[in-house]
């Protein structure tokens, strides 16, 4: 197979390349996901598109490789409010994002992190920090949707963003309740954010992007194929603090995407239904295994994704600085994370004064609520926690 | 106070001794336990009955150790059919009592074992080596009577006996589910074998009576105090190989029967109902505690309960001999356990050809059937599997 050879994808940008990435590859490629790990996304968009990279990938990237949209792609997307997040915008879900690494070096396949992310709606870091993903089945049952919207309305309530994945049923009842409490909401698509799947649910989705965000890693135009619901359905776990599985048939995407919940080691929850009924035998069998929380409110719930010293109810926007809300000791450990450069834990815990222990403790749950980073061993503010 | 001083209560046999102490002590008394175990009935009796034995004992006994009733007792018993099974009959469910001793030993107040039980029915040792507890809610929803019904009449027909408490509600369904499936069932009362309570369940555990049995720790006419029921569920949880909740307020009567099983360390399984119904609050607070089963079929019962090597279709009654059931292996190590004498686990091992670890571990399997005992660190057959 012969290849342009006409320099780098788009206009050489990272955006560009991440673009390109994105329409070339289906998302969720174990391989690929490392290979931009180790040599940045301009670099392996280049490569695969003058077939010097790994076979796998230009195998993979077949005659999609030949066409270069990128431009027009984020020129598209932006005239519908649709903006392409990657790893270096300050709405990078980075907690998740590393969760996903995490399972994924460990040799989870199937929850390989997203290289980009197209959304549209308010920025992640809004949304993302307190989020519990609800799912269940599409022939909900109205036990099933009344518990789903309960769930959801009470979580929603409490300042916890709902994810789900739009569908019919309990995704549904999960959304709406959201938005009907003023919440925030994710819906995850199997598809270009252009193409609303299932039709019934546009308007509803539309309400999810104007008040919440929609998301997905299929640029525009991309069909809801079969095959993409499974790939999607590993981002509706990892974006989350918790799952909720509120209704499930035995074999039913519910519980496949239960398993990535699993499989990411996240907490995983299902509502207890009857036992006589069909749509509450997934739950059934899920808490009948090992590590399933049962829940039946949405305080359940938030007692299961709650942090340790997180204020459940401090409010998810406005113009409270969050830092504010810390305890005097973990604020002066943060306050030895230094805003600019970094510090190993052992230069924080003097600076600080404080244990290595408590030190260490602390950083584990700044990083989860997002104010600071580590790689390579040390320790940094992130940059959309100021 | 004064106390008559006539020798020894009733004919100065052991009977005669635990029917009196029956009728002198509420049942789980942790002291009177304790003495026994080290003084025998015979022995204590005497002692509290001529003001001998530590003030605790006598002061719980108070001037109810004056009447020395047990031969009357014994008598009007048997006429109406009723035993007084202790420690040395057959039909003791030791392995029972070995695990309500042992959590009593550890601090178990609340599951000190029985000191003699009066049985009206079928012997105890057929209907406990495979015996489960089913408990619920009285006020039960049609809902959790079928689920009571279904498991029940599963259990008994894989020859497993079912035993609850005789109330309204699942215990109800539960009985009358084994009794229709020619199952074996036992009712434990909480008071006199001729007090059947509630009496509008009187019919049905006059079936229990005849088909299984009717188990107490009080004598003929004793009353259904409300603080026996307590007393009472101990032996609910601790005659079974695991219990069953099937439906539950949160402070219910069937929650504390949960609590006794907690305690004896045995399988505690819960069916998942409805979070909106008022009569499955219960069960869901069981299963957001740590190990709790969640259960919807006899099946997974049956998993939970199941012995290792135990064959689930074995028949429970009938002429086969359970021994001619086992694995050559074990059949090997179970004879090498003396029908006369005892012999050490080493001795055992040696005499069976088989490694100490396999030894120990089909011991206490055999154990669990009933085929032998253990005490003082050698092993002996047991009679009641000749």
């Amino acid at each position: 197979m012969t290849r342009s050879l006409h320099g780098p994808v788009g206009d050489g940008s990272q955006i560009a390349a991440y673009a390109w990435l994105s329409r070339v590859f289906e998302p969720g490629h174990p391989a690929l996901w490392a290979y931009i790990e180790q040599y940045g996304a301009v670099e392996v968009a280049t490569q695969i598109r003058h077939d010097d990279a790994p076979q796998v990938l230009t195998r993979a990237a077949g005659c999609r490789a030949l066409v270069d949209q990128a431009m027009t792609d984020l020129e598209q997307s932006a005239a519908q409010g649709i903006r392409l997040v990657t790893p270096t915008s300050d709405e990078w879900p980075i907690a998740a994002v590393r969760t996903m690494a995490r399972a994924a070096a460990a040799g989870g396949e199937r929850v390989v992190p997203p290289l980009a992310l197209w959304v549209k709606g308010e920025s992640l870091a809004n949304l993302l920090p307190r989020a519990v993903a609800i799912v269940g089945a599409r022939a909900a049952s109205a036990y099933g949707a009344y518990v789903a919207r309960e769930i959801a309305g009470g979580c929603a309530h409490r300042d916890y963003t709902i994810i789900s994945g739009g569908a019919f049923g309990i995704d549904h009842a999960a959304h709406s309740a959201a938005i009907a409490a003023q919440g925030g909401a994710i819906a995850v698509l199997a598809g270009g954010i252009d193409q609303l799947y299932p039709r019934a649910n546009a308007a509803l989705l539309r309400q999810v992007g104007q008040q919440g965000a929609l998301v997905s890693e299929f640029p525009l135009g991309s069909e809801n194929f079969k095959h993409r619901f499974l790939i999607r359905n590993r981002l509706v776990a990892g974006l989350a603090l918790g799952m909720v599985v509120v209704e499930a048939g035995v074999r039913s995407g519910a519980r496949a995407t239960a398993a990535r919940c699993r499989d990411l080691g996240l907490p995983l929850m299902a509502v207890p239904g009857p036992v006589t009924s069909a749509s509450s035998t997934g739950c059934l069998e899920l808490l009948r295994e090992e590590g399933t929380i049962a829940v039946g409110t949405a305080a359940h719930v938030l007692e299961a994704v709650g942090m340790i010293g997180n204020d459940l109810a401090a409010p998810r926007r406005g113009s409270a600085n969050p830092i504010d809300a810390l305890d005097p000791q973990k604020a002066r450990i943060l306050d030895a994370v230094p805003l600019r450069g970094s510090r190993t834990i052992e230069e924080i815990a003097v600076a600080a004064a404080a244990e290595i222990p408590l030190t260490l403790a602390t950083l584990s749950e700044l990083e989860l609520r997002g104010f600071v980073d580590c790689s390579l061993g040390v320790w940094r503010r992130r940059t959309a926690s100021k």
